[in-house]
């Protein structure tokens, strides 16, 4: 039998109370709802928001939270991130990411579009803790062996193994690291088989100056041009960062309909200088959608803290308040990125996936109720999360996830040992 | 009698577990205690750091979050904010600066530097919460009324009414509030008579290029060359802001021992352009602070935001990942703020005032526990706080302050009076 869940006379983004009507995984009525639920959750005190969804992550990466920070990155990664990754093993890599789905459920996140290895671990953790996930396999060439060597019958097994690992919940898709990391034929492999296979592709595109020249070195072309010549680009691109980019290059990637990652905390804490072209990109009609990056590059993985870091660093840097307002930044971090991972999330009307946040309103941060959308992205941090419902279910609720102690305690150990490992 | 809490094998910001034992408003003794206590705090999954300092309020204008985003200042200030801000009574003063009080202490606020009108109520809202706070009255010239009419007589009764108020948690101080809206004469009127009485003074300084321009076109000078050509500057002058400045603006600040407030979001929201030059003030030996500024132009009053917001604008600005480490936040939050204040806070050592607040470990976002401050600075929000002590007494525990729905509820009633009155 179908579970149900009633939200009764639950604030909404436009300002009015209704009730919300869930049956199974999906909202099955908005409004006036006479039905009896199973659960029904009174809204007096509760705003209801659509899940977050965190379009660029390295899950597992938490493990190296606070290992590296306010280094160079010439230091921090060669010399400190790089020797930890490769000795991580999947039950690390699981550990990891159980510890990052608990810490995005806790700040309203119900879906995540990652990158890192061991995906078959990665959706084994998505699958256990209850999240939604696109989960990337990975593509790097590495000394001999190229993206392209693995293969039609490897990828095939691949993401196989990410789908039963980890259920309904859970999309495979390609993850080409970066220009820098994969040779032009294995770009081209890769954007192949992902193209053939109906499947998204995640990757880095133009974060650093550095990306762009070396790119230029190599091929004589910039990152996008590169990509571009090789058919690369199309709508199941999502390119994580687009910060070093010229107005053209915005132009191609918008007819390409590429979506674009804004990751303003990450680009800052990196001191990648530049700042992604958000109102020309805008302007161009491109899809962008917002992220946090892996905890060694930001630290956190909160959602609230991303929306309003983006419409500080845009404003900041047009020297313009208006530019990147609230509402933008909800429809970033909701909409857009349920219409890029092509999942029906993202929005609150009926028949969509029941992934929803409900936020305690009783908190002196968001008095008072003023103008709810400029709460939840200038006033709102992670405690203000009430209740998580991913695909129809209760994951938290009164801010506490189920087995949340367990997780954390299997993460602190895995990483002291990583630690005790890299020195 | 005094009374006496004991923190039992806490951690500490240097990374060791000891006992730290307050009696009265003071801590008495850290290390190991053998005493008992009338209140015994077990630190097992607790760090203890210094309450944070809030450098920079006008505390009230918690009425106005969210009234007046994403629009020009031009638009905001002068249509909405300032006819709303024409119908504040003190009442209303008083409801905003509890409703900023909550939501300090829930952010481990225990201090803050207000400026605003009706110091009296604020004094009172202060005192009441059971927080601590300089409270400067405000200085503005209004058409033919100048702030040096006031004259002696009814400043002393203006700081004793403060001091009445808000007994010994307020410190009652002088606020003229800029270049551009006093004149030479009242600027000068204010900084004799805080000389004189041993006040410090509270001012903003060079947020704007227009406020720098306007000074020049005024009176042939910039802020702080007009500032100390009347002997302004001093060891008293809390300068908040300090965006635009050049290099020889930051020696004479040095050298006359003014300490500046740092108030990222606040520029970046009101998209002042500038950059404070923080590394050009710490080269040259000045107290560097933090601030929120007021919930119309941030929105929040969180110190965890204005710690990493500062680390990453100013890395972000001067592509160096190296620039305002975690350990320097922290530093302007807490230390530095004490020293400005002239208040024995923002340290843990004996004989400080016991001005405490309590981390709770036990969160996703904290672990791994691999580096508390970078935790603390990279990954903490108000949500981490479990337990805040000002004065020797416990004025939050496990997240609740006493009487905060009352607090909320007020604010929320004097909020929607004023919006009704200016629509």
């Amino acid at each position: 039998m179908e579970m149900s869940i009633l939200l009764k006379r639950i604030l909404m983004m436009d300002g009015m109370r209704r009730d919300i009507l869930i049956k199974g995984n999906r909202i099955a009525k908005i409004g006036s709802v006479r039905e009896k639920a199973e659960k029904t959750i009174d809204g007096k005190d509760k705003a209801v928001l659509p899940g977050f969804v965190n379009m660029h992550t390295h899950a597992a990466m938490t493990l190296f939270r606070g290992f590296a920070d306010d280094m160079e990155f010439y230091e921090a990664w060669p010399k400190k991130i790089w020797p930890a990754e490769s000795k991580l093993a999947g039950r690390d890599v699981y550990a990891g990411t159980k510890l990052a789905c608990l810490e995005m459920l806790k700040s309203g996140t119900t879906c995540f579009n990652d990158m890192y290895f061991y995906s078959e671990d990665i959706a084994r953790a998505v699958r256990e803790t209850g999240i939604r996930a696109v989960v990337s396999e990975l593509f790097l060439d590495r000394k001999e062996v190229h993206a392209y060597d693995i293969g039609e019958k490897k990828t095939i097994k691949v993401m196989d193994a990410i789908r039963k690992a980890g259920g309904s919940r859970v999309t495979p898709a390609m993850g080409p690291h970066a220009v820098y990391t994969l040779s032009k034929e294995s770009l081209s492999w890769i954007s192949g088989y992902a193209r053939e296979h109906g499947l998204l592709m995640h990757t880095h595109l133009s974060e650093t100056r550095k990306e762009n020249e070396d790119c230029v070195k190599k091929c004589g072309m910039r990152p996008v041009e590169l990509l571009d010549s090789i058919g690369f680009l199309g709508d199941n691109v999502i390119a994580s960062h687009c910060v070093w980019l010229t107005k053209a290059e915005v132009g191609v990637l918008a007819r390409r309909n590429v979506t674009a990652v804004h990751n303003p905390t990450s680009n800052m804490k990196l001191a990648s200088g530049g700042v992604m072209p958000y109102p020309e990109m805008r302007q161009a009609g491109m899809n962008v959608t917002l992220g946090t990056d892996g905890c060694a590059s930001n630290n956190s993985l909160s959602m609230f803290e991303a929306m309003k870091t983006a419409a500080l660093l845009q404003k900041s840097h047009r020297w313009d308040q208006t530019v990147l307002p609230a509402a933008d930044a909800i429809e970033m971090a909701t909409a857009n990125a349920g219409r890029a991972l092509r999942l029906e999330i993202g929005k609150i009307a009926e028949g969509m996936l029941a992934d929803l946040i409900l936020i305690d309103l009783n908190r002196p941060e968001l008095t008072p109720r003023t103008n709810l959308q400029s709460n939840i992205v200038y006033a709102a941090n992670a405690g203000c999360v009430d209740t998580a419902i991913c695909d129809g279910r209760i994951v938290m609720e009164k801010s506490k996830v189920r087995g949340e102690e367990r997780i954390m305690a299997e993460a602190e150990k895995t990483a002291e040992r990583l630690m005790a490992k890299v020195g």
